[in-house]
């Protein structure tokens, strides 16, 4: 491999050598598909010599957090990698709501996909094309260029894979409410919140205006913001700085008509939150002048006015609004809904996948981040497995110690069953052992067990959509294909408890390290791990450090700080560009 | 006025003072008119209160380099100013090619008005809005928000003026070359230049697409700059330095099928400048592989291919383009030829002011900037007027020293007298004073004179369409506002050689500081004053120090240099949003 790579870089300066080296390194294996794939006509690999080994073909669709974050981490030598994503940068979700007020610009959260894939080993090729279609059956994924200018050649062409990971992301979820498409923002993509960051000015250049009415700046500046969730908390509070802090000095004729409103349709705010967060939130919303509506649902939206049902009485209400953000759900793209009906998921909401991403009944399919939802194997499904695997003497019966021999396999395979043991605070085993007179038992049957067992499934947790668990969900995957040779061989995972031998992987296992919510005015709170709660400026001034460092490149994070820096010198432009 | 400026503030800061204010100052005289145009209906000063002596009203027609500058130099005090402009910002134009390539960023080009205006001393007020029509008879204008989404109320005004002016800029001229306005982008706005850079990623990202054929890749990487001025060659010069420094890297497949073309109909590219510096440029871009085609007529333009003429030759050639830049001149807006018929300018090619920038033919309107051209009086025309004024002895001849009593007047309202003396390297009036056999006379008689001055007219130049001279204007502009009451009791121009008194102001004079043209891989080229000619790396240096002086504000001088720095350490970005 160090031959390959002395040549494979010797090769990148010097792109007039590529005939002599496909000439010289016809033994050197994975060389020659690599030449190929430099080759300046850019097709797939699948053309490659027949005589020599080609690398497993790897498609990745997504450039988002999980995408990106299995690019950065895969050695990418080993593979002959594309990757196919309708956006050539990745973007750095989580400040999406300060973009669209300005207190950071777009460009400081994108980072080329092209500039990062360069920086790995051995060679990534990228496609700027959303992907149309997952056939399956023949292992080929159908792209089109998303270009719609005038410029000559098919943007359609298709890609064969040996393996394939969809890390294509979800879409707005509207829940089919009437007029939400037509009349709404979002704030998914970097492009929603510039849209919404001209729409704002908007909303304040044509309240001004000398021909309106009262009643129609009001209207004009009425800003509603459905769902309470992180993102829309960020967005409202984020405005309501952006006003009070900038917007009220350039348009203070219209600074009375102003108003912000947050629905949410559950009893509270941030009800992922810790409770205290949540009212805290409430609180200090409460105190701002935004207007809080809980168990309230949105039933239309037109152009001029909002409609919602109060859930407790039922009562319908409207009110006219200059500017609604939809900030509610995520739900399945329409590519990955085909791929689903395709693999026998059609009736199930989200892609699933297996504790090791790898799409429920495709062998070569793995999903990562929010298009899917890994299925955690049920122990009542393995119950009786589990059982005979772990009684050892074949006794029909069950002791504390035959147990203790399997339960590391156990723990990694099944994680609830940990969950479970610190939910109810279990330090000794053999209290599973005893009876329901609480009498303990020296051996139980399959019943018993079954029954020891019963409830730890409940503690099956399905993970939140968010930026964390993709990102993790990526690195993890890029270490199984680094090591895919090595643990075919040497299998690193649990005991199979039906069937034989080991898998190949350890288990994919999320680690939560907290979550924040600004709240605006220099404010913010955070859920961090163990169960701690933070709120207020010192919490503000945490969101701004792990929000600098965990920016992907040094040149994303000396934008983003130098944004904040210009934001407390200067305030937020108010161009409309 | 401290006495109003005091509750002015207080009013400022406390609003619901307004109506105190209003009750407690009516002898104030300026002050009800700016606590009534500050109220919320924002409506025109037109109702403030008859017995109180109303401010005049100024209308501002843009905030480009006139109006800005017109803007930032005016005693807002003074006026009732309102300013209306589709966009709320002043875009720093002359970096409008770095925009196209990300050197510098859109946003750090831009100022918002109402951030300029906020500082000024009294009020001004700013609606953003496009002027459709300006009614002269009626001293008003009609303006239309051009905010197209669903807020409510009419976007529709008029605003009555006392004053009007006119700096609203010109659009691109397409010359009505077919395909033009369809398939071409141009480079006149800050959204033009945003759209280049999208397009310019889009042609590469298209290009690599495993499903093109090479003539497919070589035809969407063929950029075409038509027009040859300033603005095309540095566009050309941009391009090429993003493609080397940047896109080469990340687009390494598709790095030879890239060409950059630029097409002049004259026989050298930046012909306004120094011949030197055409050369320079021309020998620099034939060494950086930028094709410059000279003595080319473009005749139209379609989605695939751009078709000229060779103009020695009269033959047609049609080349098959990925992007056609159209930078070529300028044009009259609309509203402006509307206006020029109005007011019976309709047969002249752009709007004609005076030397004191009012419009011909109105006593109220002054334009200024590029849609205007001042139209300077001949001296032919007066050469009577002025034989009469020189002539105290009115003897019907002239002596030298006759003249030289009226020489300062001449020279400052015909300062093509002074243009011409100089070119003729003519240090002695007397010389004027001889005869064809060169003899020299003692007095001449008005055909004598007639003779002596004919050749003078010619010295007449009209400005160039820079911003260089725009921002003159509109200084020039707001001095002459501030001091117009002091200036029409003792008028400061001079004499009036047709009429008695003296002129009130002193004529527009404009002052060359010089021109630069970037060429690219950090050289410049630059013409300064005195007919000095500096090329290469010190000059862009040079250039870099001039344009971040000049920057509207601290914020962006701030935002451009650190562009410039982040470009340096980190390239340009190349994701496309």
């Amino acid at each position: 491999m160090r031959f390959a790579s002395f040549f494979t870089s010797a090769f990148q300066r010097h792109p007039s050598y590529s005939k002599l080296i496909l000439l010289c390194t016809l033994s050197g294996g994975g060389l020659l598909s690599y030449s190929e794939s430099q080759s300046i006509t850019g097709t797939p690999a699948s053309s490659t010599n027949s005589d020599v080994p080609a690398k497993k073909k790897v498609v990745v669709l997504g450039t988002g957090w999980g995408g990106t974050s299995f690019l950065k981490d895969l050695d990418a030598s080993l593979y002959d990698v594309q990757v196919v994503s309708p956006c050539n940068y990745f973007a750095f979700t989580p400040l999406l709501p300060s973009v669209t007020c300005g207190t950071v610009e777009a460009r400081s959260i994108v980072e080329p996909v092209r500039n990062m894939v360069k920086k790995r080993k051995g060679e990534i090729k990228f496609w700027e094309a959303e992907c149309l279609k997952i056939d399956h059956a023949n292992k080929t994924v159908f792209c089109r260029s998303n270009i719609d200018s005038n410029l000559v050649g098919s943007g359609e062409f298709s890609l064969e894979y040996d393996y394939l990971v969809v890390a294509i992301g979800a879409q707005v979820n509207t829940f089919n409410t009437p007029g939400v498409k037509e009349h709404c923002y979002f704030l998914k993509e970097v492009e929603d919140a510039q849209k919404i960051r001209r729409a704002v000015i908007d909303c304040f250049e044509k309240a001004v205006l000398p021909s309106l009415t009262d009643e129609e700046r009001r209207t004009n500046l009425h800003f509603v913001v459905v769902g309470g969730g992180p993102t829309g908390v960020e967005f409202a509070a984020e405005l309501h700085d952006h006003f009070q802090e900038d917007l009220v000095n350039l348009y203070s004729s219209v600074k009375d008509f102003v108003k912000i409103t947050v629905i949410q349709s559950g009893d509270h705010i941030l009800n992922t939150f810790d409770e205290r967060i949540s009212l805290f939130a409430e609180d200090k919303f409460g105190r701002d002048g935004i207007e809080v509506q809980t168990g309230c649902r949105v039933v239309s939206v037109d152009d001029k006015n909002i409609t919602m049902k109060t859930k407790s009485t039922g009562e319908i209400s409207s009110v006219p609004h200059g500017m609604v953000i939809w900030s509610t759900g995520i739900a399945t793209r329409p590519v990955v809904r085909d791929f689903m009906e395709q693999i026998g998921q059609g009736k199930r909401r989200v892609l699933a996948t297996n504790e090791w991403l790898r799409v429920k009944g495709c062998d070569s399919v793995y999903a990562i981040g929010d298009c899917s939802s890994i299925d955690q194997r049920k122990i009542m499904d393995d119950i009786s497995a589990i059982f005979e695997a772990a009684d050892k003497d074949k006794s029909g019966t069950l002791t504390v110690a035959e147990l203790k021999d399997v339960i590391d396999d156990i723990v990694v395979r099944y994680p609830q069953f940990d969950l479970y043991l610190k939910s109810k605070h279990i330090l000794d085993l053999s209290t599973l052992w005893k009876d329901s007179e609480g009498n303990y038992r020296e051996e139980i049957d399959i019943e018993g067990f079954k029954m020891a067992l019963s409830h730890m499934d409940s503690q099956m947790k399905t993970l939140p959509a968010t930026a964390q668990v993709a990102s993790q969900q990526g690195e993890y995957l890029a270490r199984c294909f680094n090591r895919m040779h090595q643990c075919e061989e040497h299998p690193e995972g649990p005991r199979r408890f039906k069937g034989s031998g080991r898998h190949t992987f350890l288990p994919f296992r999320y680690k939560h390290f907290g979550q924040f919510a600004p709240l605006g005015g220099e404010q913010a709170a955070a859920e961090l791990p163990g169960d701690w709660v933070s709120m207020g400026h010192s919490t503000q001034w945490l969101w701004y450090s792990v929000y600098a460092s965990k920016q992907v490149s040094w040149r994303t994070r000396m934008l983003v700080v130098s944004d904040w820096t210009r934001r407390f010198i200067f305030g937020r432009d108010s161009s409309r560009i």
